[in-house]
Parts: C-alpha cells; sequence; structure tokens
C-alpha cells in the first residue's frame, strides 16, 4: 500500500497499538502520534516504540489516519473534540465492536465531515488491557468487518480496508444492523451469559468450594469473563437492542430446559438430549471448519422462523 | 500400593481407559478386563493394550476392584447386573459425575453388599471419547472426590483412595449432597448453558452467517458443547434437583441484565458495570490461583443469603 504520513491511535490498548505495530512492522506508516487518558499507558506505548510521538486530540485530527480504538462510549466526545479542528483529506476509522450506535455517534458529532467516517470492526482481541498487550501480528488472518453509510467517501473506504489488508487482516463487509445483530449473537451475548454465571457465583455463600472445584470447562466456559468490564458495559448498553434480542430467546430456550428437567418425562428427557445433540454436532462441524477449513453445514435449514 | 490383581472397567472410554494405563505404568495392578456395549471400542481398547481381555459383566463382579465408568443412567443397571455374582471382597466404584442418584441406585441394587461400594468422582476429562481418548496421564494432579456414605467400609475407600493415587489424583472427600451442588454450580450449568447457546444460533435464519463470524471467545465458551450428548443428558437429568436450583438463579440474574439493557439509566449501567468488575476481578483472582497456584480471596463475603 501507499505509505500513510502520521497515523493517529486515540486509545493506544490492545488493539489501537497492536494496528500501529503491525502498520510500522510493514513500513506502511511513516509516524504514528497517540491520544490516551493515561499519562502512564501513552509513555509505556512510546517506550515500547508503539507510537513515536504523543499528540492532543487537536493535533490527531489533523493526522492523515486516525483510529478511534477506544471503548465505543467514549467515541461520541472524541469525535466531537476532533470535529472542529479536522483535517480536510483526514480519514477517521473506529476499532468498535459496535456499529450502529457509533456510526449515530460519528453522523451526529462529524456533520457535513461524516463522509470521512470509515466505520469498522477488528475481530481480534485477547482479555488483556493496555499498550503493553499490543503485538504487531494480532490481525494476520483476522477478519475487519467494514460497514460502510451511504454517504462514506469510496476512497476513504478503500485506504482503510487497504491498511487493514496490510496488517494481514480479512475485509468483509455489511451493514451495520446485519454487524450488530451478528456480534450480539456470538460475542456479546456470550460475554454477558460468562459475566453473569461468573458473578453470581463468586457471590454465593460456597463460592470458595466451588472456585476450588472449577475446572478445565469451567476455565474455558468463563475465559472471556476475564475481559474490560468497561469495555463489555459500553458494548453491551451501545448494543442492547440486538442483545436483548439475542438474550431473550436464550432465556426461552432456559425456561424449556427448566420444564424439561422439572419433569423429566421421557419427552423432557428426549427434548434435552436432542438439543445437546444438535448442539455437539453443530460445536464439532465449526471446529473443524475453524481448524481445518472443511466447510460449515447448512444450519438451521429446518427452522427458518 | 499393594498391587490389584484383576481390575474390570466397565465402559473403556477416556476415564475408564485412561485409569487402566494410569495403573498399569505404575505396574499397579495385574490384569485388567473391559466390558462393554461396542464390540468394536472393546476391540480398539485390546490393540491399544488398554485392557489384557474383554470380560462379561458377570466375570467382571468378581474382580478385585470393579471401576464403572459409563454415563450415569446406564449405572442401576449394571449394579443390578453384577450383584448376584459379585465377589465377597469385590470392591466396586464409579467414575460418575452425579453422586446422589449413583447411590441410591447402588443402594437399591447391591442391598447387603452396598458398603462394597466406593461413590467417587475424578475431575477430569477432556470432550473426546471412546477408548482411542484415553490415556496415563489424564489425572495426574487433577482432583478425585470421593462421597463416602456411613455404611462403605473404610478399608474399601482407601484402597480405591490408594489407587486414585497412584493415578497422580488428589482425593477430596465430601457429602454427595455438597458434591452434586459444587457440580452443579461448576459444570453442569455451564455445559447445559454452552449446549443451549449453540442449539439455539444453529437453528436461526442467520445461523451460516452467525458461526462465520464465531471468534476465539465463542470458541472458547462454548468448548463444553462439543461433549457427548448422551452422557451430558445423562448428567442433567441424574442431577436435576441442584442443576434446576442453579440454573434458576442463574435466570433471575439474566432477567436482571434485561431489565437493565431495557433502561440503561445511570442506575442499570452501573448495575451491569458492578456485576462485570466483580465477576471479572474474581475470573483473574481464580486464574491467577490455577496458573500460580496464588490464594484464592474471600468470595461472598458480603453475601451470605
Amino acid at each position: 500500500m501507499k505509505q500513510i504520513g502520521t497515523l493517529a491511535i486515540v486509545g493506544v490498548g490492545l488493539i489501537g497499538g497492536s494496528l500501529a505495530l503491525a502498520l510500522k512492522s510493514k513500513n506502511a506508516v511513516r509516524q504514528v502520534v497517540g491520544v490516551g487518558r493515561s499519562q502512564a499507558n501513552l509513555d509505556e506505548a512510546l517506550a515500547l516504540g508503539i507510537i513515536d510521538a504523543i499528540a492532543s486530540i487537536e493535533e490527531a485530527a489533523k493526522a492523515d489516519v486516525v483510529f478511534v480504538a477506544t471503548p465505543v462510549a467514549q467515541m461520541p466526545t472524541i469525535f466531537a473534540a476532533m470535529k472542529p479542528h479536522l483535517g480536510a483529506s483526514t480519514i477517521i476509522t473506529d476499532g468498535g465492536s459496535t456499529k450502529q450506535d457509533v456510526i449515530a455517534a460519528a453522523r451526529g458529532a462529524l456533520a457535513e465531515a461524516f463522509p470521512q467516517f470509515v466505520p469498522a470492526h477488528p475481530i481480534a482481541g485477547t482479555e488483556k488491557t493496555g499498550a503493553k498487550a499490543a503485538f504487531a501480528t494480532l490481525y494476520e488472518k483476522r477478519k475487519v468487518v467494514l460497514c460502510r453509510e451511504g454517504e462514506t467517501i469510496p476512497s476513504a473506504a478503500d485506504t482503510i480496508a487497504e491498511l487493514w489488508r496490510t496488517a494481514g487482516a480479512e475485509i468483509h463487509e455489511m451493514s451495520a444492523v446485519e454487524h450488530d445483530d451478528v456480534f450480539a449473537a456470538v460475542s456479546h451475548l456470550p460475554h454477558l451469559l460468562a459475566f453473569a454465571l461468573v458473578d453470581m457465583l463468586s457471590q454465593m455463600p460456597r463460592a470458595d468450594q466451588y472456585f476450588n472445584y472449577a475446572a478445565s470447562g469451567f476455565r474455558d466456559f468463563t475465559r472471556i469473563a476475564g475481559g474490560s468490564p468497561e469495555m463489555w458495559r459500553d458494548i453491551s448498553v451501545a448494543n442492547r437492542l440486538a442483545l436483548r434480542e439475542q438474550l431473550n430467546l436464550y432465556r426461552t430456550c432456559l425456561s424449556a430446559f427448566d420444564s424439561w428437567l422439572a419433569n423429566p418425562a421421557p419427552e423432557g428427557v428426549a427434548a434435552i438430549e436432542a438439543s445437546y445433540v444438535r448442539a455437539s454436532a453443530a460445536r464439532n462441524a465449526w471446529q473443524r471448519h475453524i481448524e481445518h477449513g472443511e466447510p460449515l453445514p447448512k444450519f438451521g435449514a429446518g427452522h427458518d422462523g
């Protein structure tokens, strides 16, 4: 790709810092400046060579590309602070895990400059946070979803797509509504469920005994409950419409399980087994897909309700 | 330990086969015989050197130690089939993930021989099944819970404890009621939740897209949904009282999340954050405990309701 002059990273954590490192390793950016709330984290990013200088939000707004990689709840304020200083050819993009709310905030704050904004979501992360968690290969072979709007400047979207490809990612495009539904289902709901379970168990009278006997199944099931509470609070609230839809479908499933267990006549036992059989088949097919590239089966064929 | 003459494994899968391999590797058993429903699996166990001979359930009942390592729903029939042929000094033990139901079944079927039964639960496993999944080190540093009853012959319990220690495990003792509550909380409920989520998503109209964008958080959260549907159906039904108790506490938590998301006034957002903060702190403390041996914090101090 054509080298970017100045890349500004707003929020130099795992997501923002790793993009900076990836582009630096490919010599795809001349300089990287970092903006953030925590001086200690910025100093660390500087010491680690993730950024070349610390900048104010006003300075960042004049960069060639601005990557807003903060928790989504901070983005409206950041867009508003950048607006009066925004370069005429600056491209803004984001790394938020929700898209409809970020797009609405950008449209409101950036007004006539909104076409310079390219909404995006890199599907990558670990439960670690902060500049020290960043690494150059985080995005290799990961998906990045672009949700361009009608107004988005095509060449701006192309630049951002090329930048992510340079970092090793594959680009997928979908609407913001689709995006938010998909990630409510496969990411936001699982996080809520894991946080809720660990919180519940940690507050029970026999919590010490529970955690003492928890084993590898529990470890993997709850790994995502070790993530950033602030980030996941923001995502849960930002995507609450799609999340509540998935949550309430799930609550209906759990209510069915409760009825089956309350009266485990042959029909109840058969219903539990049928659900476990479908789940196990789907999970194992998906595992073969992600591990060995086997095609996914046609899911939900009989259930297009 | 004193060498066991004949060990009979009823159900030569991951759990049964791995104990046989562990004891053989320590020369702690003279011969191992295997009993099972699947001739192909028994042939494989024989070929892999897990067992030395295939036996009938009647023959197995005369062994020095019988390890019943089948899904728990099969145990009542197995105990009943062994009873008329049971050796006077044969010790029976099991590897079931639920204890109250197995103990009730053993008490009913074995009658006056019930003191020869030592209820146990090795806390180990993978999502793989069958003799070919077995390996000698499965139980190293794992916990085995013994739930002896008032009638259990002390020397029989000691023999079983010693046998598990020889396989590398640590022995813990608790009552069957305690056991079933603990494992409903940290194992049976997480499995039900993972199965239910994968089944739900696999049946939705946009399931293909969901599974296409599911990433590493989803992978770990749902790993346990790849387990044996039959085994987990049996466990769910066998431990349904304790499981429903945990499930309904959890449903109450999810209902609170739904209310907070429906009306994300500052209080709702604060409640979501508070739950995520507690969960994340507990999960990360537990991770440090299992990884680095750090002591667990005192959980649930303010909530002994």
